[in-house]
């Protein structure tokens, strides 16, 4: 499926700050970007820090004053998966250099505490079967209510809560796959039925040779994700980062199906 | 100067699972390990994971019953600060696309509540001298003492206890640079005259243009430290990481200047 | 000085449900209460529950609809400490009874946490001047702020975030004290002056024999302030504790001096 | 029934420290102490500090170097209940003055943050039978183990590490009935039967008029409980506070029963 997409940023920056953007689409081997532009109004001094790793796409520019980032692109998603159930679990020895770290207690996913928990409530289930349960645990025992949790808030704090939105359940599904030595990774995303429309946190699991995305809220089809930043919680994939001090005065993403 | 290092690690595994061990000296650009043997006893199945990008030295084995593991290499290490003062600050746009992470709040750093401390308590300062400012800082606030931390321990824990040992005043550290947007992480290593022998836990900070080992503890000569891992933090460089169950036999880790 | 206190709070409550109303001022040797009139519009079934240990007054009604309560008191206070540096520490033996679970951990004062920051910063002084040694250090090193802080802020935090708003101070002043083995509870209090006009949150130590109010934000004159509730700490003394849903139409607390 | 119970406790205290000891049986309604002696030796300067409210028996006393402290009383147990099913709810505004602390959040059962898994997990219940669905529930997701927990673990760390011992599980007990409006507090006993024999940590609730001793752990029977001290939770009840340093050299709790 081939999706528009858009994202406009306008803040108000006190004196000059560096402020590091993540709203571009990934370019990787899930899905292609046909076309794209980011533009600044007025023009700001920009550069490019890609990650050659997770293809993730990074601006960094220098803002002050009123500025507002307007990013639009056609992506085409390939290769969701619907059913994990069979995707196979994988030995550590198998992993990718580069995938080990979501293994990884990370600030709001800290799995290290959430190993007894999931020894108990998942016991003897493997790869995707195990991290279905996950999902429909959550499912069944979670609240998705805005105002219970806040940017401090981590996966202990939302398994205590039974509520959260979707950056709750994403750290939540996230550090109960890492107990269960499964690796985990958080995913901002465009998503296509989102209501309303924001930018997504989701997660994504390593099964089988490779990055599947989930979601636990099952807010979102799965096929109409358009994938921007990837990192080991929400502390990684923010869309913006300012380094200094600004006020937002207006900000909206979108995504429409394309043909 | 030159050091032969050996790490003796002896566990008994019950059942076969998998190992990850990070005991081996970093290849790469501020040390050169000129001979090295990584042996176990009995033998085991064991497999490189090693990453390009930190140069970390990673090999996972599947072990049942007891075993040991033997690391001996001899490492020449250079470039290492004594003085950080003049070393710059850099912009968010100067940092190499890999360094980013660095910035960001982990599982026992997490700098996103060090910001307001950080703001009042080392204001006006830039780079070197503001990485200097809070090892004062530590030094004159903290106790190294065994006993008060444990594996949850948090640099928020560290901050309100002022007391540690050096995993502790690492990630006190870390948390405090990340929240200054100095990039800093953590690094184990073989420390010579540290007392008792140990894998020491460091810190280092990327200021102009590379990253520089500093320790928070004063425990070991910086131009003695034979850097092993590298990560956000202790949940990223545990020198064993088992994946299933396993009981302490004997483990011992030593370093010797030669020559 | 006398004087003249009112608290008026009009909710929208869904539903009967009970009420805990804790905003009439104190009957206690440190104040007299001259007149005073507690009412309800439309009228509800409201109880007493007065304890007759902290002089605490408490009324419990059963609401339904938008109901108003207004507190009107005319209030003369008495022996309220200028200087703390002369009161006596006092032996855990002559402590009465009921001061003694003063000095014990609680929600937000967990003190058990900050024995080891006290016997570092506080070292050498006793009584009085051990209070007023952790008040100055307080004033130094905090700030008063709104929006940092929610219902969930321990000490512990605010010692972390630095700022806070009174009922953080309190909680921090009060859990070092009691860190010190010196017991120490929470109040809340019309406070004369105080800008804007709020039931300010203070606390109280017990040295000399007797229970002494302190101030931890300085922001109004301990002789101003009309005692309303006493507890370990703000779960103990919310104004207003609903045992069901409602909404907030409006709610004011003012004080003027008479004659 | 009736019981002899002991308690032996030899310490090395360092310079001369106030020592709070809750070791005593409790006097009140529900047992009543036929004999009793507290003795020490070599003999120390005691005081007597009881609670008139809770009927807890508390003695503070001075020591330095090696001191042991031996209690002994024949106790006679009535009132314990086997089924709560049908002890009814209590209207806020029906509790005593002095239940009413027990409906607050406390250091480790933070109440306040169990009032939506509660809502949650047992909603339609009142009354005994909602406190037998939370003991239910605690039965069937929380393993007895030791080395889980420590000092600093409250109910929500309970909650999320699924195990704990007798402590752990009576602050959970007690967070999740406060939350649920239910009074609750903790109590330690002598307990018969309890396996190895310890000062064992329970809960009880108030329910139709009167407090009721709950075991979440099921370890000991009922009507084999000796009670000692009473709070809010576990930083009330310890069985000895010192107000000092010192090592623990032997101790010792037994409870037989008799005829």
């Amino acid at each position: 499926m081939r999706f528009a997409v858009e994202a406009s940023l306008t803040y108000d920056f006190a004196g000059p700050c560096e402020v590091l953007l993540l709203v571009e689409a990934a370019h990787g081997p899930d899905q292609v970007v046909h076309s794209e532009a980011l533009t600044f109004w007025p023009n700001v001094d920009a550069v490019r820090v890609d990650d050659p790793v997770t293809f993730e796409r990074r601006t960094v520019f220098t803002a002050s004053g009123q500025v507002n980032a307007l990013y639009r692109a056609e992506v085409e998603v390939m290769l969701r998966d619907h059913d994990l159930t069979d995707a196979p679990a994988m030995a550590v020895r198998d992993l990718p250099s580069e995938v080990l770290p979501f293994l990884r207690a990370s600030r709001y996913s800290p799995s290290d505490r959430l190993e007894r928990f999931v020894d108990r409530e998942f016991e003897g289930l493997e790869g995707g079967r195990k991290v279905q349960a996950i999902l429909d645990w959550i499912a069944a025992h979670l609240d998705y209510r805005a105002g219970v949790s806040d940017a401090a808030t981590t996966a202990i704090d939302t398994l205590v809560d039974r509520a959260g939105v979707c950056r709750d359940f994403t750290h939540l599904v996230i550090g109960l796959c890492r107990a269960a030595n499964i690796p985990a990774r958080a995913v901002s995303a465009y998503a296509w039925r989102l209501e309303p429309p924001d930018l997504h946190a989701i997660a994504e699991v390593y099964l089988g040779g490779r990055w599947r995305l989930i979601d636990a809220t099952g807010l979102a089809p799965i096929d109409g994700l358009v994938r921007v930043a990837t990192g080991r919680d929400a502390a990684d994939i923010a869309f913006m980062t300012i380094f200094g001090k600004a006020t937002l005065v207006e900000q909206s993403f979108s995504i429409g199906k394309i043909g």
